[in-house]
């Protein structure tokens, strides 16, 4: 049974990982935190979750809680992760980290922790979307030089800024990766008008952006005569949250080290 | 039971005619016609098709076979169109036209006939995509000053030299024409980098080209909490031919006039 | 601009409503109504609903607010919505309902009002679902008896108990009666073994049961060389709060009389 | 350059074969065969094959064209074929074998030539379906135990006879085996009624039967918060012809020994 604590269980990050962690038989939450002074400090995670009483209160520092748990989970901001950081290593704790924005000096220090600390750090904890990436790369692989076109086809809601997604990149960059072929060269963004027929090592991508789709992305594989598509589909932060558990729980029984997903999942 | 005769067995798309004809039951093989001179006049139209032997053998001129058809299906040439039409008007007969790429002037010649020769002509004579247009209309009117981002995917072969297609653009002008919109305006074709959140007026496409697909087409309608998507996919040009020769069944018995697809489905 | 009361704002569907009242420019929270008696009674709607604060306060009977609404939203249980209903006669307000379970006797009740009362009355209220239904219907009219096969397919979460879904059901109904068929004796409900070609008339139903699925529907019509297929898929219960809503809109400018979803949506 | 020769080239098969030779660039096509007292003995294969001349006449035998050759591919039925087998044995070629139906006596027979003949013998020659299997291990082992529910959903024409499809059963398989379990025990083949909630174990099966379908099989792998599919679509027989031709330019490399398709793709 991993005991876990939960860093910021006031936002609607903090409250759907208090969710993944019930949800979880072989889990259990140890501890949850607010930011000091806090009016949310001691109230019951449960009832912050939107769930029944748990009978574990909201506390306002690491330092109240630290025998009550092995693992942090932590998605914050770069300085308080790092100061999360120094405290998992002073007091033999694990640590699982999906905050993002850190800067190179950030990653730096992050990654100073990686022989004493058992922790795993990745930006994406999707388990879903870190297993697609692996099906891609085999995938390539497999069918890339014998005439297969690829397409990258992702959908958004309606809000989002960019396109394509980074997601989206981020498996274009596997299948290209795998064929010896790059991005810059062969991506293909746009399609508008006479733009002749498609070449053989393009890698295109189309983008839908439309109501509240939490993000959806395919990428297929053509060829005369068949098709294979490989398609990852999020419906809510869950997916991260239960990819953080996991992680949690596997990290838990883990040397010290610097951990991705791919390791977590056992895809390395 | 419609008798029908097909200009051009020996192309592709008259072979397909054939296999059409021959599999509806409500519609027999009267003749079939090859150009002057080739060597596949007196061919047995079953033969040419690639099925077993019809008894029916390919004629050189429609004068040879006046007697044995009442509908004349053709997706020839515009020039062969105008006369086969006059043949028809002259003799009494019916006409399905598939032909594409009269300029102005042929249409005016061909519209001359309207008070002579009971006519369907359709520029894509798939029921699915003229019902899929229909529709798409009621589902604007109904769906799209509430709030519902529209969106239209379509994805074809590694050949297509153009984007989007012109049933894409088709299917976006009935939208954006139920909506008060228009194309020029609200349609969106390319989505890439930094280039902000969708606007609600706006009409995305996206394209797909890969591999052997004949032709697929998703309009979508979505917002907060759901998606209507409506959906077309031709998998072989077997959807042209069964649509001429349900044109050529329905204009059997229709007096003279110029009808479209969306007549002998009903829509209208 | 309608204002609008909601009935029952303590449950997830009263708060959904609170959100989808908020979203919606040409309507306004006029009130809502927890049971007598709760704890409730005085919070404020807008933290109810996980928003920031609204200043209408939530109230212990339609009594108290009855000038502050023109439209009652209600989805709860038999007894409550009848008594709602008189009150609503009693007081000049109009209704919308999207209660479930009603008897033949309640039923009647319920009727009883359509002279006095402007109501609209939906088992399900989402938009989409409605429009879904009445494509169907266009669709089948056009291609059932042109030799294009349907199937329906249908997806829910794991904690569904019964297959297939009402809706899809429903979509069955409806497509059959559109072709003088009816689904007891056309309709499939599994295909296991040695099942012997698909019969021209059979309805055919495919159930996937898996995750979080909230609900997407499918009706596929297939034939040589092409398929239609129109797709439902629900997110969230927004889709049905965000129908009542356009329902409140409606109807806050008709006349006595008791409507349907397919009235609102201009389909009749 | 790969010389292929291809046995049965009166058949569709046959001629789907010899246009997958005619589109690889590194294979070229050395023989056809017809059955001894064919009318079409003597035929061009390019014109069998719907394309224009190639220069090659059809054959009927295989001694007739033995320098011809470096490969044969072989559909045709289990004795014919293991008479072409004892032939390349015989003449130092090599084999690839897509041929169905051989008794467990056949098989004996078939693999005694594994020590003399580079030979590749699979059911299925598709590519993309022997990739979507590994595909599909691969997922199940990362998944299965943490809560995805699994389903295989797949599609056919409307003259198949049994349900699921073979290859929809071999997917289950390969997933059970991946996680443990066995079909007989888990799989769920139809929900019909008040049927309850799903099993976290079981594997359930849809099945859809509509239209010209080639095939279409996706295996979904979903829980809360995230899906996964991985799909399959054949469009046409070039699936099978092309990969045959992909497996006879690998084996013109290899020692004798018997392979199969993962072979071929490198995936073992």
């Amino acid at each position: 049974m991993t005991r876990i604590a939960i860093v910021g269980v006031a936002g609607r990050m903090g409250r759907t990982l208090i969710n993944a962690v019930q949800q979880d038989p072989d889990a259990s939450l140890g501890a949850g935190i607010v930011e000091p002074g806090s009016s949310l400090a001691g109230a019951d995670l449960g009832e912050l979750a939107g769930q029944g009483r748990l009978g574990v209160k909201a506390a306002d520092s690491l330092a109240a809680v630290v025998d009550d748990f092995d693992v942090l989970i932590d998605f914050t901001a770069p300085e308080v992760t790092l100061a999360n950081l120094a405290f998992c290593a002073e007091h033999g704790k694990r640590i699982v980290i999906g905050t993002t924005g850190l800067d190179d000096a950030q990653q730096a220090t992050l990654d100073g922790y990686r022989d004493r600390v058992p922790m795993v750090f990745a930006p994406n904890m999707s388990v879903g979307v870190n297993l697609t990436l692996k099906l891609l790369e085999t995938a390539a692989r497999a069918l890339g030089d014998e005439g297969y076109d690829i397409e990258v086809i992702e959908a958004h809601h309606r809000h989002k800024v960019d396109a394509p997604s980074g997601t989206a990149l981020k498996m274009g960059e596997v299948v290209a990766e795998a064929l010896d072929r790059n991005l810059k060269d062969h991506g293909v963004f746009e399609r508008v008008g006479q733009c002749g027929p498609r070449t053989a090592e393009e890698i295109g991508f189309a983008t839908v952006r439309a109501g509240d789709i939490v993000g959806e992305h395919t990428v297929m594989f053509a060829t005369e005569g068949e098709r294979i598509e490989i398609t990852h589909k999020a419906s809510s932060r869950m997916t991260f949250a239960k990819g953080a558990v996991r992680a949690a729980r596997w990290v838990a029984e883990r040397p010290a080290g610097r951990y991705d997903m791919q390791d977590v999942i056992g895809l390395n």
